[in-house]
């Protein structure tokens, strides 16, 4: 434990003076850092490749299941898009420095807003080698130095990467410490992390929910995270019939296992004899197990009775549960009560609520008429993302580069004092 | 301690309730409650009086100090500038609502941000009855609950203005439990509402050091906060003469007990000799009491040898440390390593180190040419302040309407799905 504790205040006091360093980086070297990475990923392919051929032997030894091994296999064209999304990173404009709101003040001074790095970024993560290398990509190009703590089981492929990682930072003429990929797979470590304010600024943790969970209630600096993907779709009685059958389908069907699923259904009285039976025509064909309220069951056949408990659960699954309501109010007494304040969809043609649901629903994304598999950094057009937020506090829904800075306030004058 | 966790739930699971519905109240709502409320306070002045009667007796007997006395009393200056502070507030243009960043992206979608209140606030402060107004109007405004716990010193006052909070309220139509003034002066209150993360957003303690410090340590919500202002100002080699001697007199003699007073002047090697004799006689006229590094000390007579704690002392007093500096990079490492990220001002006529310093200075604000202590809600155009955050997370600087808020996305569609 003390050892842990020396090795990572070491760890942490090298990330914050790296930081220095990385956020007065101009934009260039940012961007060729980011090229070199990609280029020295893309020349050390076959011992990468022999690292993670170590990592996959160790899981298949040790009875990691099927999806777990898939995650962490490294393949040529897994290493391709690692590499491509370096490059994506590298195109994006550079947040750092952006001044805005500058105005004159009656004081005669100038007052305007200066975006800035947030310093240490600590990010604890599953055993996806991918998520060392845009992690690394992201918070480099946001101006911030990075710590990371990958799964045990992706130890040799993280190695391996951080090997590149650092020949990259070497190239650009960055310090070594602006991204640290954490070697040890004490456990201990993550306790450390999440309690040096004095060297991280702030905590992203992505993997299982009781991770995430341990996390939040142990930090002692701020969590960007998201526990839960409770997303509803709501189905107004003006909905367009077409619209709504396509909405409730793709939000539940394109991807089963994805946060921004939609997990319950949420139908006005008006029109669920109209496209219940239709919908869940739609659903068995893909094998949907649908649980309903008792008004859903008795216009669905085969529709299991939903429990209390369906209500708040996360399936990432092909289930789903349904409720008919009365009108609007109820819908967003429902979201409000069971939502994750991930994302809502309300499907309607009536101007008057689609206003109401947009400013009345208080989740990190809130839609009319769209399906709540857009909300994601890229449909949004933030070219990356780091991971979606579901907190109210600093970044709110999917978080890309913006997200891992903040603002200062910069003043300018020509001699001003306060009178 | 039981009965008042029961008793906290209870006011939480209220402030949350009425949360959403103060958050989805429109402008002319809040604002007619704002001018209610000053008008129930101008209607209760006797009575407000009365009670703050009692407080300052109460307080006499138990031995307050003077400082203390004077910040708990209410006069009929003091009542106007409550109720003058909330028709300000009132003036203001409301942020929540506000959409921007929206645009069409090639999927189709609409995707735009808007700004949406935090939620609830808890205030955390010291024994000043206008906290209690301030506070309110500015939550109220910003669509947020507000749990409000005063120090025990003012409890009877705070009461009366409870009072005319509720009524005000009520005549708006806002419910009740919109501003809630804990009327329990037992402190345990405090640790109970700095751990309800289910119905408390965000914390906000004003007050001294050690109430702020333990708040941070054991709260489980965010906080915005600052502990020190231990503001610099750099008088750099090029610095105009005459404006580097007004903004460093300026910024430590305008008020001594402010945050963002100057507690340390650097100032480059190259124009020491020039200007420290000079400034040191300013400082003596009013009372100042230097202490200097070592060069400091030769150039400046009467000159206290400063201790290396110095450095890292906020003294909130007519005491300045002064240090000689090499070069602007050896001011920035001495800012680095004492500053407490409030705010820091170079003085200097160069372009480039301007710029330099605006970009690489990592606090809440940076300043050319102009006194730390226009670092300040209303000096910046906020319209009011609620407080001053050096923290790099959410809200950095002074934090108005706008700091009390944050931004979820709204996406529009016409039926769009994910491919």
């Amino acid at each position: 434990m003390t050892d842990i504790r020396t090795q990572m205040d070491e760890i942490g006091r090298n990330a914050r003076e790296a930081s220095r360093q990385v956020a007065r980086a101009d934009s260039g070297v940012k961007n060729s850092a980011l090229e070199a990475i990609a280029a020295a990923i893309e020349a050390s392919r076959p011992a990468l490749l022999a690292a993670n051929e170590k990592d996959m032997a160790a899981g298949r030894t040790s009875g990691l299941d099927a999806a777990l091994l898939d995650r962490l296999a490294l393949t040529d064209a897994r290493i391709a898009g690692m590499t491509e999304g370096l490059r994506q990173i590298a195109a994006l404009p550079d947040p750092v420095g952006n001044i805005s709101d500058m105005n004159y003040l009656p004081s005669g001074i100038q007052v305007g807003k200066m975006r800035v790095p947030l310093g240490v970024v600590g990010i604890i993560y599953e055993s996806r080698p991918n998520v060392t290398v845009d992690a690394a990509g992201l918070c480099l190009k946001s101006g911030n130095a990075a710590i990371l703590r990958g799964g045990k089981e992706a130890i040799h492929s993280n190695q391996a990467l951080a090997h590149a990682i650092q020949t990259g930072l070497e190239k650009a003429g960055l310090p070594a410490a602006a991204v640290q990929v954490i070697e040890t797979t004490d456990r201990a470590v993550v306790g450390e992390m999440i309690t040096m304010p004095d060297y991280v600024d702030v905590i992203i943790p992505r993997g299982g929910k009781g991770l995430i969970e341990r996390i939040s209630e142990e930090a002692r600096v701020p969590v960007i995270k998201h526990l839960d993907g409770i997303c509803h779709v709501y189905i107004d009685d003006d909905a367009d019939p077409e619209k709504a059958l396509q909405i409730a389908f793709n939000a539940k069907t394109h991807r089963y296992g994805v946060c921004n699923a939609m997990e319950t259904l949420l139908i006005a009285e008006g029109i669920a004899a109209q496209l219940l039976p239709e919908l869940a025509k739609m659903y068995r064909e893909v094998g949907v197990e649908l649980r309903g309220c008792e008004t859903s069951c008795k216009v669905i056949t085969d529709c299991i009775a939903a429990l209390p408990e369906d209500w708040d659960t996360e399936y990432l699954a092909p289930v789903l549960s349904i409720r008919v309501v009365k009108d609007l109010d109820e819908a967003m007494d429902h979201i409000c009560a069971h939502s994750s304040a991930h994302t809502e969809t309300i499907v309607t043609e009536n101007f008057s609520r689609a206003r109401r649901f947009l400013r009345e629903v208080d989740s990190s994304s809130v839609m009319v008429n769209a399906s709540t598999r857009f909300a994601d950094g890229f449909e949004y057009g933030l070219g990356a993302e780091i991971g979606i937020s579901t907190d109210k506090f600093h970044a709110r829904g999917p978080v890309g580069l913006e997200g891992l800075t903040s603002q200062k306030y910069v003043v300018l004058g020509d001699g001003h004092i306060r009178n």
